[in-house]
């Protein structure tokens, strides 16, 4: 009987898989892996296939999504097939769909975790994990169209006094990165379209670029500085905190992510 | 200027560390390691010491939380420390505090991030990340009481259509660590003294067992039927999913958790 082991590659370059992660490539009969639910911005294939010491199959969207992973799962009924992807797996929802496609035809599944944006965002911020409501994507707009959701999302974490976590839209194949500019202009812009009084240029925010990567940013500020900022190179994301903090969250922000000093304000 | 790494160990075992966080470990003058503020069950102290090629310091609560970390500060201020955590690093706020004062002694500090439970707890369900409001943990009773915190908090996010995803307590220290069965009692009691018919022994809820181990197990089902259910070894981990489900995370839920028939009913 086939086996598909998913392999998490983390956040930024071939380093960022785990020993376990290494160790099911090694041993794979084939080896799969898609770049396209999330960007490892430092990752070369090149050295990953060296890590790994064999070739890989880059996969593209419409090779898991229109054709439904069918190359892969029938690699993994004949054997054991790997499927690197970016971050942690079945977070995306194209992974859990495929995991469900290879159980139902008696292909065993195994998940090799790795890290995600979503603890390391957190992580990075300094501001607790448990303060967190739920999270949300700012999609592009499509025909000048905005999605107000965001905008939903964060009115009613800050209504709980809860941070938001914004991931950004992102087009790997396409090469478009949404940056903490862009998404911070359509904050603003649904603002003034639904006037719910709950963001401004002065409002706070939380910008992190490139987390794991050796350079990546993490920097706390007004809306109206983060305008400003150059955060660099994507990927980016965002946090929207709530309009309280604990001390150690203020303190966390003024020391690792050079907050300015009105956030001491922010203590609940 | 001296350097503080914090390393995430991920998981499970010495083999969930990413290539990054050895090469890390092998750069360092000097290792340190935590294995308090998780379990990692599969883990050995000599063969992680293997891989790093060096010895490892292996500290107490004590040295991080009374002590505040001294012996970890002196060596950073003196050249490149490391120190290894379970989880990914910074989701405890041992750590956080931990980095500030780094921090405002003038080391630098950085980062390897690995495979935390939270992200690891959403993927293994299959239910959406973006469906996850606030997570909680749920205490050990002191004294015989219970904090009512976790009841609230899966009260709150049920009324807004979300999971919660419920960390158990443990004491790695004493030998503790919460089991799924433990925490469904503390939700029942709570249930039966607040009243807030919010939960019930035909309620859905998914228990998670050693994720990032082989033999994990992920099984969703009534109260009743978890309550019956062996999940082995800690650590343990408890969904409590929203009353309505979309179609795909039914779909997930039964073929990747073994969920009863009627899960399909909760589709929204």
């Amino acid at each position: 009987m086939g086996e598909l082991i998913f392999v998490g590659l983390g956040l930024f370059d071939e380093n960022d898989v785990s020993l376990r992660g290494v160790e099911e490539a090694k041993n794979a009969d084939v080896i799969f892996a898609e770049f396209y639910t999330g960007l490892l911005a430092g990752l070369s294939l090149r050295r990953l296939e060296k890590i790994v010491g064999k070739r890989i199959i880059v996969l593209r969207r419409r090779d898991l999504e229109d054709e439904c992973g069918e190359s892969i799962l029938r690699a993994a009924e004949n054997g054991r097939a790997v499927l690197l992807v970016p971050g942690d797996p079945l977070i995306a929802t194209t992974h859990i769909d495929l995991r469900i496609r290879a159980e139902k035809r008696g292909i065993k599944t195994r998940i090799v975790h790795s890290a995600s944006i979503v603890s390391a965002a957190m992580g990075l911020s300094g501001l607790q994990n448990y303060r967190f409501g739920k999270s949300v994507t700012i999609p592009f707009p499509v025909n000048g169209r905005v999605s107000r959701t965001p905008y939903d999302v964060i009115a009613e974490n800050k209504r709980r006094d809860l941070h938001t976590l914004c991931f950004l839209d992102l087009d790997v194949e396409g090469g478009r990165y949404m940056r903490i500019r862009e998404a911070l202009k359509i904050l603003l812009s649904l603002e003034d379209d639904i006037g719910g009084g709950i963001l401004g240029l002065e409002s706070l925010a939380v910008g992190i670029s490139r987390a794991g990567a050796k350079d990546g940013i993490v920097k706390a500020g007004s809306i109206r500085e983060l305008l400003g900022f150059n955060f660099g190179d994507p990927p980016h994301t965002l946090i929207i905190p709530s309009e309280n903090l604990h001390f150690m969250e203020a303190e966390a922000l003024s020391v690792l992510a050079d907050a300015p000093k009105w956030v001491r304000e922010m203590i609940k």
